[in-house]
């Protein structure tokens, strides 16, 4: 079997390639989060299931980049005799590859999976080795892999007019003049959320991601080619607003963009999401690229009026679904856990989804589950696998971060929920997080400000005690889109876009102490203009914050203000939408401290 | 005289250079925040005094650029009638340049005035105008101007070692180290405070800033050659560190830079402090430029702990001298104003200097002080002009922004005082200010945080209320070297410099209200770790913080705490530096509240 494995059978196309290397990274061309089953070249090749890494295959050697979360998980899966591990941000592909590089040798990669930015990086490694950088034709590893699955023809449907509150062809006529603005013709879209807001429809190729994958092409008149597999739609196609647009096969986006370099157009391309064959193609049929962020990522971001509605609507629904299982999680979490029959984790994740599908426009989980229980909540990606999943014992706390996809939006909550007692250790640490939740939703902002400037205000009650946690305060959501969305950020990097009235963002500070515990309260929020025109965060989450586990004593008069105003909203809301053991769980719960 | 005006002097110079255009920046040579008064050629050509701006003067039209804070200004200064007035930053020269430049024009420059950042920015906005930026050998303004006064020469003095902690030959090897790690064979140094570091010496060319007017080329070797007018020595040269280094005459650095060049160096200059005459110079000799921020700045900036322990020295000195005006202030200006006599801004400024005259050490003001009555005090800039100055009037408040140069430390320290009684109002904007300074004064951070991410805490009690200042936060200040010191700074700009122990910034937030009054409450800090490694700031500044201004109901109380735990530290190390009524005044100003 030794001659047909898949990494013997990726080095063979290698060799008739004439290539020494080549590049396997685990993004499929959409740049997408999740990826369909024939994307999973990097599974297929080295055996690795996890969310972030590459590969790359020497003729002589390979090596597999995987970051700190994986270490365990790469050895679990991967042959690392065969490949050499290392660290995808200490030591990543760029670097390894300029201290490998001999001189001569031809590194190929496919460039409808890099973006422009990736492989310039790479290219600025490579600089002085005389090794060369080689796009290929056809990706090595699907000439390789004989059963590779097909494409995934997921239903595409109209999404709601009144929801969107513009029609698809308004969409494109207002991006079409921001291509006016900036003297491009075109624009390539490849991004599957920007091209689900600018056709107003909704889709299904992956798991979470309710978009379907394709391309546009969109004139400065326009008009639009969308490159999409028409075995995609249903009955659905007659509700969807083709005004001036023109359905192509998927296939057929190269010969568009080379088209339109021999037109001499000038093409506007993402050099950060977009792939790097789509500048390739343009500019060597002779055409300019204008390289900057693609427009819809801003404007699908600004959401209006009937979005905002919709967003709240959603989360609302969704909060219900929050309200009835913690509710469940009280009256039985404990209980079952003194007698032996401790609630799993994937018990509890399945709860609150069963709950979530009582509610109505309802479509799928929007991520993963992150049900974990004691120390598998410090993983801030955990998810439990059935068999051995971790059970919610007593005195101990437990995590749930998780969200869902509904027509009319996208959620994105968590909390911390105490089972039985817990130390002061704890309640100091979740007293803290809580403190930083609250300064960041209390916070006000004048317009210009941005996700860096606010984001030390969730961490500062942490930081006192000399404590902090490693991953962003707040990313944005899409309208049932990516539960991912670009391109605002709070966080401790410089992030250049400023906040404004109508985008969604999360505010979520955790603390995590290794195979201990692990602590996140989080909240959809939307930003809204006050009358003096300063911003501020508006929760769109109202599920109750577990009070057993504060410490009062760290919290200010204004701390206790808010949460007090904020369980009052929460029971003002929810109190109509449940009845029975659930409503007078949720008055005890959002009872004033 | 119309003839023998300055502008049509320098047409003349203009006409026999051949060139369309002149560019008359305020700047000097060193880029320096103060200018010698042979350097004033904007002031000579056009009137203006102010300490920002720039004139373009063409064939047929001439333009003077400032900015907001000088518009009354410079309509009282300058012939608005030959120059037309425009804005420094909306509207700034290189966008005028571009939009009035004519195919063939040659606009001439001193490129010893400008940086390599600032000609690229405007050569940017020439792009396609068919125009040219001409350097010229000697400034024609300097050709034109008749009386132009002789370079300055200030005497230079050693810097005692056991305050540097370090020799001035130890500092120049660990530069020197810097230099071969980057693979240059040379650094150009051209800001005055980065040599006055690096020789161990002061000076005094300008006022404000102890440091010689000088040019340092640093060998990797750790060997240097000192451009300096050797007129400037006096016996102090003995005493200064000159190991390895040669003393040259200031016009031969330009043949040092092109020797460089024609021996094919490296050499380090920076792009955006340094004169694009010395990257002009060395290039055009064959020699190649390492383009990066001047390292001498961050090592200056990195204080050691002898350099430490003697800006804390400084600062009590100089907190003394505050204790005894306020003291003063608080007996007389009330009891005056109500009198008919008020105390005037410029006696109160006297009055300060007199009590910093007192300690040891000093050697002059760190910066034109501050010195602000009622409305005056909304410019962020005032400064009091003799005869016009304003008066400390019974109820309003009074602000102090000022600080000394002493040999060992330079202060930079803002108080706002109340005279009488004063509004709700003033109150409520005092009590948020203080609550920002609180929040820096008492954030804890880990390493490798930057100062924008940190800017948000001390605006957000004025944010609440939908209130702003528009200045930075905190700024650096050397060790009896400039008030305004590089890199570090804490502001909404991004700022890529990590804040480190060490380093000192001031907190200085505030609050305005045009022609009604201004509020600021700085002190300066030093940056510390703590023992967990995080960092945080130590007040540098003892003086007491005016309570009769704030409003207690907005204060929480760990803020309460805060201030009374600095004012029992200002109590307890100032208490023995005083007596008498000023003691007495003491106790009362600091007691807990």
């Amino acid at each position: 079997m030794l001659a047909t494995s898949p990494l013997a059978a990726l080095r063979a196309e290698m060799e008739k390639e004439g290539v020494q290397a080549f590049l396997v990274p685990l993004a499929d061309v959409h740049q997408g989060e999740y990826i369909a089953a024939r994307d999973k070249r990097l599974q297929w090749l080295t055996g690795f299931t996890g969310s972030a890494g590459m590969a790359v295959v020497r003729t002589d050697d390979a090596a597999i980049f995987v970051d700190g979360r994986y270490t365990v998980q790469v050895a679990r899966q991967v042959d690392l005799e065969t490949f050499s591990h290392q660290h995808l941000h200490d030591h990543p592909p760029a670097r390894w590859l300029g201290e490998h590089a001999q001189k001569g040798d031809r590194i190929a990669y496919d460039p409808w999976l890099h973006t422009a930015a990736q492989v310039e990086a790479i290219a600025d490694k490579l600089e002085g080795t005389g090794a060369e950088l080689v796009p290929v034709k056809e990706n090595l590893i699907d000439r390789a892999w004989d059963d590779q699955p097909a494409a995934p023809l997921g239903k595409v449907i109209a999404y709601p007019e009144s929801m969107a509150g513009e029609s698809a062809s308004e969409r494109r006529a207002k991006i079409a003049s921001m291509l006016k603005d900036a003297g491009a013709d075109a624009l390539a879209i490849t991004l599957p959320d920007n091209i689900a807001w600018l056709m107003n429809v909704r889709g299904g190729d992956v798991p979470y991601n309710p978009m379907p994958h394709s391309f546009v092409l969109l004139s400065a008149d326009g008009k639009a080619d969308w490159f999409i597999d028409e075995r995609k739609f249903g009955t659905d196609r007659a509700d969807i607003d083709l005004g001036g647009v023109t359905v192509r096969t998927v296939d057929s986006f190269g010969d568009a963009l080379k088209a339109a370099g021999s037109a001499r157009k000038c093409v506007w391309i993402d050099p950060n999401w977009s792939p790097v064959a789509a500048k390739q193609i343009v500019e060597a049929a002779g055409g300019s690229v204008h390289k900057a962020a693609d427009p819809v990522t801003l404007a699908k971001a600004h959401k209006n009026s009937h979005e905002r509605l919709a967003m709240r609507a959603a989360n609302k629904r969704d909060s219900v679904a929050w309200v009835k299982f913690l509710s469940w999680l009280d009256a039985n979490a404990h209980k079952r856990a003194k007698a032996g029959n401790p609630i799993s984790e994937i018990e509890a994740a399945d709860k609150i989804l069963e709950h979530r599908k009582e509610a109505n426009q309802f479509m799928e989980p929007s991520f993963e589950s992150i049900s974990a229980a004691d120390g598998n909540a410090a993983l801030c990606h955990y998810a439990p696998v059935a068999g051995k999943e971790g059970k919610l014992e007593a005195n101990t706390i437990y995590l749930l971060d998780c969200g869902g996809q509904y027509l009319d939006g996208t959620t994105d909550t968590t909390r911390t929920i105490a089972i039985g007692d817990v130390s002061d250790e704890v309640k100091d640490r979740y007293t803290r997080v809580l403190k930083g939740h609250i300064a960041l939703a209390t916070a006000r902002f004048p317009k210009g400000t941005k996700g860096h400037q606010l984001d030390a205000l969730a961490r500062m009650p942490l930081w006192q005690a000399g404590l902090d946690y490693d991953h962003g305060t707040g990313h944005g959501v899409g309208v049932g889109l990516s539960v991912h969305e670009h391109p605002q950020r709070i966080g401790k990097q410089v992030n250049d876009v400023e906040l404004v009235a109508g985008m969604t963002i999360t505010n979520e500070p955790g603390y995590y102490e290794a195979d201990r515990f692990g602590i996140r309260i989080e909240n959809l929020c939307e930003i809204v203009e006050g009358e003096d025109g300063f911003l501020e965060l508006h929760d769109l989450t109202l599920a109750p914050i577990d009070t057993r586990l504060i410490d009062f004593s760290l919290l200010t008069k204004a701390e206790v203000d808010w949460l007090n105003a904020y369980h009052a909203r929460v029971r003002n809301e929810m109190e109509p939408q449940v009845s029975g053991e659930v409503k007078d769980w949720l008055i005890k719960a959002t009872e004033a401290i």
